[in-house]
């Protein structure tokens, strides 16, 4: 059995990480969000990769949900002394990261190829993968006519400006090794992350979003109880579908664009009917998706086994 | 009164803060060495520049000689778990100095500019200007073949590999103000450095070497006693010159390349006869020169002051 599965920062790491205690490096391939990537104190920044990296590897600050467990900032420090730009907090820890990846970048190494050099350097055993080894960003097309690069938004202004749209700047190209993922998958699960800002990246690149829907996709609501786990996505849901946050919102945004079927879609128990009134037929899983602790992660990741086996092969 | 001072890292460093307490800015520029410059983790590395900068602050670490008097160094720590590159250590509040700065230079800024930007940033009123904007590099010839970069020579190979020459590499240009302040200047004093990797550097730059020797040069021996104060300058006379280190060694370097002469040269007490006997009728002030304290630094200063009144004006 392989798999593939899609992951943005936060939520996807987490249940990646029971994902990748349930399925060994040979039955899980990760395709990550590159969107979110940017520039900073001249450094190439890949949040989504690095989360994803340092939960993997054991080291990830869980309250926080970004960076290290054990981090000090203290060349943050000194650059708010220079009059540098601080709005973007980089630990001194993380920094290493951000340095050796730029380092190889400038020195004509891909993302992909440095992404696998650092995971594995760090113990990790499964295939991770950047969704495309070009430069792209995520722009964030704001009511008042601004568009801003998504960190900008997302962490300098907070979220607070309102969103008509969201564009994928760039010419994105799957890597092979991508693709070849997706042609030998069984199944394609798609995290618990933002649709709009860590899926729609990888699926608006039309030669991974072809793969992807040739194969059983399967999806786990990150909208528990109408609302977030994490992060701006309710208040997204409003602004750019017209519709109140819910699993069902979820469920006909995937389903929805170009008319793809999902083989089935995980929410939170209770969330079960509103999912499926808007689900337009989809299979819905009802269980526990808020990932507490890691044994979370892992019976999460068992709910997603048993749908592919009950659902998997329609 | 307008000086000049030329210095080097560690013992340059040191006299230059006393000197800065007895010559305000608008009496002393500081011309500092960049022959040791060199790139790592992928930023742009200026030891001289970064130790005078963190000793004119009060922030260095004066028992190591280089770098941040609190520092800490996690970076370095998870470089070393990537497989980077570690035999140089950069310590975390000392990133941010590399990181603002190699940014700044990506950004097409001078290295004169960024440099000013850093120390008014840091508090630092007097004028410090690198020797010249363009990438130049000191290259250690070695005696079994090799050219090595000096940070190299000197960090990696623990100044070891024996020494047949050592060649500025690049095309050196002084900045305009480098000029400005020379041709202002009433006095030139070159620090306590090591001849060879500190200043010759500085006077390899022949407009620069002309400028300096059309005013009254005074210079501070790093020799005492045959010995020098840090680092490898006395094996280094001993391969480069073929002869045993002395205060006169230093005379004789000094006042030997191209015939000028000096109005000075400052020794410790006791190295007066011999600094005398080699020095080819250079004026000889003998001296307290090895400086532990700030005010040892302070009284060296002020016997550079006294130096020039007595022999300045000849």
């Amino acid at each position: 059995m392989k798999w593939v599965y899609l992951s943005g920062g936060v939520g996807g790491a987490r249940l990646l990480r029971g994902l990748s205690e349930v399925l060994g490096p040979e039955h899980l391939t990760v395709i990550v969000n590159t969107g979110d990537d940017f520039d900073h104190w001249g450094l190439r920044i890949c949040p989504d990769l690095d989360t994803v990296m340092y939960n993997l590897a054991g080291l990830s600050h869980d309250e926080r949900g970004w960076g290290l467990a054990r981090e000090s900032f203290e060349a943050l420090d000194m650059v708010r002394r220079y009059g540098g730009a601080t709005w973007f907090a980089l630990g001194d820890r993380d920094l290493a990261t951000h340095l050796m990846r730029t380092e190889a970048l400038r020195g004509g190494e891909s993302l992909t190829a440095v992404t696998r050099r650092l995971y594995r350097a760090l113990g990790i055993a499964h295939q991770v993968l950047p969704m495309c080894d070009a430069r792209v960003a995520t722009t964030m097309h704001t009511v008042d006519g601004r568009a801003l690069p998504f960190q900008r938004w997302f962490v300098q202004e907070q979220c607070a400006p309102a969103l008509r749209g969201i564009r994928l700047e760039g010419h994105p190209e799957p890597h092979l090794e991508v693709l070849q993922a997706l042609r030998a998958a069984d199944a394609v699960v798609i995290g618990p992350s933002n649709p709009y800002v860590s899926i729609d990246p990888i699926l608006q690149v039309p030669e991974t979003r072809a793969a992807v829907f040739s194969r059983a996709v399967f999806a786990v609501s990150p909208i528990v109880a109408g609302q977030a786990v994490k992060g701006p996505l309710a208040t997204m849901i409003e602004q750019l579908a017209g519709t109140k946050a819910s699993a069902g919102a979820i469920a006909r945004h995937y389903a929805g664009e170009g008319g793809q079927q999902l083989a089935g879609l995980v929410v939170e128990r209770g969330d079960e009917a509103e999912a499926a009134r808007l689900g337009q037929g989809v299979p819905i899983i009802g269980a526990a998706t808020v990932m507490r602790s890691h044994q979370d992660s892992v019976s999460l990741a068992r709910t997603c086994l048993e749908a592919f086996s009950k659902w998997g092969h329609s």
